[in-house]
């Protein structure tokens, strides 16, 4: 066991139930408070709130005892991939078992022919890629963070490939999960498409572990493109970056990714990734394809940014080049946080109509500069999807008021324009009002699932929305 | 009042709740025999039960009239679309008020900047084809029949082009729908994605109306390609023909298109649309894109179909050479059936990773081979999606125990592949049974689902899997 010399809080699991849970699972019980701490805490901005216990999950069997013992206990139980989420997704408001399963991280089987996949919760996507790529396959979906496959499917993920391929919704081929009443249910089978019921594999996704704890997916693949180029370009104006997105889309020009980053965010890229980058809005584009569709889909992206003011339009073919042209984007949210050394970050996320992206921004950018809090704007432009990235003093609380207020600002623009109060973080802690706001009484009908589903409300308690 | 003389079920109405239907929908409330026979047949071999009354609703207000006064008289209600179903998912099992919703059929929005649009559940996707087409925009969503766009919601219709751009999974944005307590929810915002809470956009598709009456639906759209290629071609085999399939996804063409129709399906085709194409397993192609791309990938896939033995390779870029090409297709449902004269249709539809598929195929066309009755199999290849098409005497009941008996075999040699019993037709009465082999107690997740939101088990009650 784990020693616990100075909890500021101490676990507090009733004495029988830690002793079963000690009889079970050993030292895959963890009960101090380092662990606990990593496990409460969240990626940005969110109090940490410790579980009374962490409990490392080395197989479905361990997941449904652990489901088990703590439903006989009626004690909460959350489960725990990388803790990249954004939202406060995986924080145990309401203690209990943090259900780590980091360490199910088994690619259990690659079906080439079918272009798919099975793996294991823990799996991170980087390590999946690399496992992959000897086959000719690649798992397209990449949020930034190397998270893991579970937390992905949870919160339903997307990121940068999007626009091509989809979001973890078109990613996940089927899961196997463990229930609130310490069943195993398969949601699908391998087929790439079914008309059989009701899409529990769709409910699953995105429902922040609050239905199910995910112990197996199944995900489609893709062949890895012939040819990959990369191309960077800077705009006279937003309106004129997001028209070339728009006109390419209506040419058919299937572009695998296109992220827009504004000035401000530009800045910070040449700053803290040494560039020497325009700082104009600017537009990173990926293209995938045979060498002959890649480069008549460069050609005809820089025509259309051309026409739209646009400045050079660099752009390559070579890996190294590649890597280079996007270091910026890679780097932008460090970059971002870092506008001030010390900062702490807070990225929040809205999508909108493409029709409205233009004029959302802007509002947004009106918005920002009233306030001295640096902040800047990057996004998966093709999907209508941004984010704003703060970059907050910690010692001084007045910016954390301020940037609630901002952000809640952006999320009403959002919700006026048809938009969405989160296009890929998911609501966890911090988005349930705007939940409420954006979809009314289908909240309802979420509850009435979750209490059909969960009827004790020990699956991630208090995420989502409240009772 | 539609009169009722020889009704041989007469409308079991009962008078208070008649006359409270009535006074509400006056004409639009239908008893008379004939509607109602209309609208408790099946497009197949599912035996005519009739409802107690038909309604004809003209907008969302008469939708949730209906439901509430069922409700209160505890009376069933399913909707109705085009009658283009084929496991008799919207038969009136229960009897009670079948909900005609084919009047709402107004196309209320085209936003064409953001690829998408809102329509009435009673659009039929030729209509909304042909309002699109003039802005240079297509729903590709085709499964045959010109059905409603919300009896494909409903059912989680797919058909030829799924390949290259989804099912109704995909292509519904978002959704209005009357729940059982008459309600009005809105599943999603117009943003392209969301990660806004549980996925009722998905639950509802594919739901088959028992959990709510879909009252309009935002679809995705795409842009009409630049140039349109067609191509046929037979194979020596057909693990050459499915062999050519893979590989061209190995080698990331988008084909928009590829079916696969037996022998015995070519010959149908040839005798019912009087051609002459080779009697042998063939592959029919549709290819989307600029001409330099199109141009490219019929090259490669012809390669591709020589080297897996094909025999001569016709295609065409001009829309009627293109419609002369794919002719046998589009009338090869009339063409199975329509082997022996007077006969009625049974299609049947499974869906294996498509690796299993050609292995599918051929141990079905052993099974077909011990029967007298004609059959042929065509299928969605790309999906791994096919269908076996009985042409059935009417006045041999030995022959429906005996496709009764194939069909069976057929679905447990797809699930014993670990695929689906059904690709896209849905449950509806006729693969109850097999759901619950395919899916156990993932099956009693629907089932608190439903009793969740319909308490009372009055939407489309019977249908999916008994509670």
């Amino acid at each position: 066991m784990h020693s616990d010399p100075a909890a500021f809080k101490p676990s507090n699991l009733e004495p029988g139930f830690r002793a079963r849970l000690e009889d079970r699972f050993g030292a895959q019980l963890q009960t101090g408070e380092a662990i606990r701490a990593q496990h409460g805490a969240s990626e940005t901005h969110f109090e940490t709130m410790l579980p009374d216990a962490v409990v490392f999950a080395r197989s479905v069997e361990d997941v449904i005892d652990a489901v088990n013992l703590c439903r006989e206990a009626k004690v909460p139980v959350t489960p725990y991939g990388a803790g990249t989420s954004i939202e406060g997704n995986a924080t145990p408001i309401h203690g209990g078992v943090s259900l780590d399963l980091s360490e199910m991280n088994r690619i259990l089987a690659v079906n080439s022919e079918d272009f798919d996949c099975v793996v294991e919760p823990g799996v991170r996507r980087e390590q999946l890629n690399e496992h992959l790529r000897d086959q000719g396959l690649f798992f397209p979906i990449d949020p930034g963070a190397n998270a893991t496959i579970g937390g992905m499917t949870s919160t339903r993920a997307s990121g940068t490939n999007a626009v091509r391929y989809g979001t973890m919704r078109e990613a996940v081929l089927g899961l196997k999960v463990v229930t609130p009443d310490g069943r195993v249910i398969r949601t699908s089978r391998r087929a790439r498409k079914s008309a059989a019921g009701y899409d529990l594999t769709r409910l699953f996704v995105g429902s922040e572990g609050t239905l199910g704890i995910v112990v197996e997916v199944t995900l489609r693949l893709h062949p890895i493109p012939e040819q990959i180029s990369a191309a960077v370009c800077g705009f006279d104006s937003l309106k004129g970056a997001v028209d070339t997105v728009v006109q390419s889309i209506q040419l058919g020009i299937p572009l695998a990714r296109v992220e827009i980053l504004d000035a401000m965010q530009m800045r910070a890229c040449n700053k803290w990734s040494k560039l020497d980058y325009p700082e104009l809005t600017t537009l990173f584009f990926e293209f995938h394809g045979s060498p002959l569709q890649v480069g008549e889909q460069v050609e005809m992206v820089k025509m259309l940014s051309a026409e739209n003011g646009s400045g050079e339009f660099a752009w390559s073919n070579l890996p190294e080049e590649r890597s280079k042209l996007w270091k910026a984007r890679h780097e932008a949210y460090y970059a971002a946080v870092n506008l001030r050394s010390g900062a702490i970050g807070w990225a929040t996320d809205v999508c909108v109509p493409i029709s409205r992206l233009a004029e959302c921004i802007e509002e947004t950018h009106a918005d920002l500069a009233k306030s001295a809090i640096p902040a800047t704007i990057l996004g998966h432009v093709g999907d209508g999807n941004f984010h704003v990235v703060f970059s907050i003093d910690p010692n001084a609380p007045e910016e954390m008021v301020e940037v609630e207020a901002i952000n809640a600002r952006l999320v009403e623009r959002a919700l006026a324009m048809d938009g969405t109060c989160t296009g890929e973080h998911g609501i966890g802690i911090g988005k349930q009002d705007w939940l409420v706001e954006e979809l009314g009484d289908a909240v309802d009908l979420m509850r009435a699932i979750k209490r059909a589903l969960d009827p004790e409300n020990l699956f991630n308690p208090g995420k989502i929305f409240q009772l």
